[in-house]
């Protein structure tokens, strides 16, 4: 018997018990320090190192409450699905995601890979840095756990067992309620509006019929389309980089649902990164170059998403009708349409919700900030309305840009 | 300990005492006998009966592989999932499915209402029979059954446990397989097809490519759309009726899909009675009364069901954006073209695929069976090409009146 053996909420020290008894990670004569790390608002993040050999992991440990507050309660499953999900994207996409070294579902922890040596990418574009290999990785990244989870690849009995396992109910009620409903309206009086667009969003956003109409339109899609194992929260604060490498993490939110959730998240950061380089770089030469950058990047997140996958499709396919002339690409189509429609969503709910993101809340002067937020919410409802138009990478970058260059605040 | 406390396959005599022992439904006095009624391929169905009392019940019950045959393995849970699907049905559209006294989920059977003073409708229409209620119910059915158990209505978190509940990938696949999969292609080769449509078949349906590529978008849609939970095989060989009275049965393909399935069930096989008539009925007055009753039941079928899902929609309707002006009749229009295509995918299936129906098989005269399976599939091709066209009940019939007015053999 260990007192391992029943749950309960590990403080620091019980860590490092539990690192010394349950991994097999260390060596015995390893002199083992803990810190708690994280600053998330769920789950328990800790770094177990060792001083001799400076060898260290990462245990994440699931509360049955949220970390910020008791009255949010989660189901430590939670822990399960993440710790699968990473286990199953680093066998799709090796190297992509953090190693996990062991998934305990009595503690609901899990040991992984330590990525100190990297950072996290939103941190890193606010910084304005640039990634010469995100491209690749991330293109990869999403073609491999989304096509090869999908009925297009997987046997379908295999993949309903897959939906089985991945139903998410909590997890996707915040996606719901956060991304998909409280943006177009303030039921649930939780909205966070910088004050000066106030008025606005009431009037453009709240007012706009059209638009919520699309907005029930996807809502329902990401409801009830169970198309391939999708991240479900892939923004650039999901995502470790170093120059030469990309690590996926928290993948909690983990479903079945639409792969355009994940392909129009990752865009949708990116456009957020290129509203803060282009109200905050002073330098002309400076901000023509990150912006450069940043726009090579998104025109190719598509453009490449796309190329990949099509090869992979022609490689893996294996749904006899799912071969059928020109279907790849009508598929694709519809994925990307999917992407640009939930791109419009990320950068409504980021400007609108609960949840902001410091590419816009870091942005000290008050115009310049709303400059960012109305190019946003302007082009949000474009990505929305006319989702359809949505092909290539350029589509996705000029509504953005346009905007930019159109409007004065 | 009792024997029935360890699973194994009933004979007539082990099921006359399990209702002895394990059935609180007979009297202590009870001279019971039973009977194995069921000539189905896939489970082993059993009337009991008290000779005293004339008091009977029914009992379905799962081997671990199918009635017909040891190779087709079929997990037993398939047993659960009918009796729970039924007894959901029961609550939702009361007195539409039949009552279920008792399930056990270790032999791996149920107890259920005996209807033996119903007939199954599929041989009732072949036999010209009108049901004047059954449009009123079978409508009420379905608009409960679906709406009441999609996100429309249904808390979202409970509607994913239920999605859970119901995954069910070996029936699924046998849908797949046969409606969706081997009409197209005689990938399997297990298509049977009337002889002189042997090259008609090869050119008109293998060799459509436009129809393939449709077929493709449906299955895609058939796998990944969890809408509602569906009844998944709600043809006219699945619906126990009597004058006054209609009651769904075999629930055992149940599972998360596009509510257009079972819809799409019920029109198509209306119209295979349609064509039995039209060609069976030498009378012609009588021929005319009865196609008028088929036809007026196909559009109502349709159109009723349209005004149910609307009002029930108004009164029941939980999500908030659902709410949004024009979002019900948009979520419709979209039901009712998943229907169309389905129409089409159940009326090739039967003609070309392994398991036909005895409205045409029935048929005697091969020219007169030729002639009906011909309208059979020229009119399939257009339900799922053109299946956006499709709105009203008498979008239904015209196109199935024209076909039939227009082809000789």
């Amino acid at each position: 018997m260990s007192r391992f053996d029943t749950y309960f909420l590990m403080k620091p020290e019980d860590v490092l018990d539990y690192a010394r008894e349950r991994l097999d990670y260390f060596d015995d004569e390893a002199d083992l320090e803990v810190a708690e790390i994280g600053d998330g608002n769920i789950n328990y993040i800790f770094r177990v190192r060792d001083r001799n050999s400076n060898k260290s992991i990462i245990i994440k440990h699931a509360g049955d409450a949220a970390r910020i507050s008791d009255e949010f309660k989660l189901s430590t499953r939670r822990n399960r699905i993440e710790s699968s999900a990473m286990i199953l994207a680093g066998k799709l996409a090796p190297g992509l995601a953090p190693r996990v070294y062991k998934y305990d579902d009595i503690m609901h922890c899990f040991a992984m890979e330590d990525l100190s040596d990297h950072v996290i990418m939103r941190q890193a574009l606010i910084d304005h840095q640039k990634f010469p290999y995100f491209v690749d990785h991330i293109t990869t990244f999403m073609v491999n756990t989304l096509l090869l989870t999908s009925d297009v690849v997987l046997d379908h009995k295999e993949k309903k067992e897959l939906v089985k396992e991945y139903i998410n109910p909590q997890l996707c009620e915040i996606t719901e309620d956060l991304v998909y409903t409280e943006p177009f309206n303030d039921c649930n009086k939780r909205n966070e509006v910088f004050p000066p667009n106030l008025g606005w969003i009431e009037r453009e956003i709240y007012g706009d019929r059209e638009l919520l109409f699309e907005a029930a339109r996807l809502k329902f899609d990401f409801l009830t389309n169970a198309q391939a194992l999708i991240h479900g929260d892939l923004h650039t604060g999901s995502i470790f980089v170093r120059t030469d490498s990309t690590k996926v993490i928290d993948p909690e939110f983990a479903f079945y649902g639409p792969m355009g959730y994940d392909v129009g998240n990752v865009v949708a950061n990116l456009l957020f990164a290129w509203a803060n380089a282009y109200v905050t770089i002073a330098d002309e030469e400076k901000k023509a170059d990150y912006l450069g950058w940043l726009e090579e990047t998104i025109v190719e997140v598509v453009d490449i998403f796309r190329e990949k996958f099509l090869q992979s499709w022609s490689e893996h396919v294996t749904e006899i009708l799912a071969r059928e002339s020109g279907f790849d690409r009508w598929y694709l189509d519809r994925v990307i349409e999917d992407a640009a429609g939930v791109v419009g969503l990320e950068l409504c709910r980021r400007i609108i919700g609960l949840a902001h993101v410091a590419d816009i809340t870091s942005i000290k002067d008050e115009k310049a900030r709303l400059l960012a937020e109305r190019i946003c919410l302007i082009s949000a409802k474009e990505y929305i309305k006319k989702r359809a138009d949505f092909t290539k990478g350029l589509d996705f970058l000029r509504i953005f840009k346009e905007t930019a260059g159109s409007i004065r605040v």
